[in-house]
């Protein structure tokens, strides 16, 4: 514990973006308090990652378990095929079966909580309007009535030590992150973004997380370290 | 399930004023679905309550695990001795001990999630800003945010079924929530308030819940069914 910094809870899943958030957060001052969830989903492989992640930047780290009914009805925690597609261009506007619901809401209430505790006042979570997959909590406009709600609920909140959701992607391209990542030294061979990895960890390479990465790593210039199962 | 009714999830903690939300969402035609939360809290007999209050009403009923360390740092959930009183006007508008950090808005999360998944776009919440333990998530205010929020974080919300967070006893006096749920036949003998009960269940008689509850029952004019320590 660092009495001269301030504290933030910053969102750990284990992929791409909220590794970045995690450097940024650290970079910016912040002492930083991780947290990822296991909630049943089929990629739990970002759980090891996420784990590696926090131990790499020696931040302390809480795992919280969730019911995986909790979330039913998505592609990434129940019986329904993650869909696969040969180029990203294929994607649609459409929220995705991927989509899981109320995920971020769900985890930004476990963030507002352990801030509250802790006596932070700022929680970062790695979401991207951009190249993203059409969640609609992922959007600026939801991360804004997030952060005015928490206001209202928390004693942080009233007794007027503003509590504030920073959102330090939301309005990066995939390759504006990784090069970002990439200027902070975050190694992105521990981080796993693939919806339907092998058993073995391997990235898919067809679905639309896989997709929008690849495309991300392409148009930074650089090559991405993760395994994928056709290399 | 009844297909001719429009669903709702009801978030019933045991205790009065939420079963009183529940009869309320059943007389407005809502088919309700339940839900309640373990989480440590020292007054689990409430979750007793609740599941008998479940089943006379003969709704389903969703019991959600959450770790008691997300909510460390309460006299409900830790070993902080839960205050006592003699009078209820000794209760000061300071917010005390027994504030569980964010837990409304942990609750309402999962509330979300699983309306999504129901095709709800109806939320009932006991909550009540009169008479009430100071904390900041029972205020109206803060249920309105939490409402915008939830429109903005959800399929359903974005895709134009306005999704609704109903308090309808939010500017209630307890002796009126009372006198409401005895007019809808709610059983307060199967409700539990008490924040620190014997492990028998009787009430204490002497935390801010059950001074709040003893208040309101004589100022409705009629007994309180609930077994006391001191009967």
């Amino acid at each position: 514990m660092d009495e001269t910094k301030k504290r933030a809870v910053v969102l750990l899943s284990g992929g791409l973006d909220s590794a970045t958030a995690l450097a940024i957060a650290r970079i910016e001052g912040y002492e930083a308090y991780a947290m990822s969830f296991r909630y049943g989903q089929r990629h739990a492989v970002e759980l090891e990652c996420a784990v590696r992640q926090a131990t790499t930047s020696a931040v302390e780290h809480r795992m919280v378990d969730i019911d995986p009914v909790s979330f039913s009805g998505s592609a990434l925690t129940d019986d329904i095929a993650v869909p696969k597609h040969g180029h990203v261009d294929e994607l649609t506007d459409d929220v995705p079966v991927t989509y899981v619901p109320a995920r971020n809401t769900v985890f930004l209430s476990f963030a507002v909580a352990w801030a509250e505790v802790l006596g932070a006042h700022d929680i970062f979570i790695g979401v991207n309007a951009l190249d993203y997959s059409g969640y609609p909590d992922c959007r600026p406009e939801f991360i804004e009535a997030y952060e005015a709600m928490a206001n209202l609920a928390t004693v942080a909140g009233v007794s007027g030590n503003r509590l504030r959701i920073h959102a330090p992607l939301i309005k990066l391209t995939k390759a504006e992150i990784i090069k970002r990542g990439n200027a902070l030294g975050v190694d992105y061979s521990q981080t796993s973004s693939c919806y339907d990895p092998a058993p073995d960890g391997r990235a898919c390479g067809h679905c639309d997380s896989c997709l929008l990465r690849l495309k991300g790593f392409e148009e930074a210039g650089c090559a991405d370290p993760r395994k994928y199962i056709e290399d």
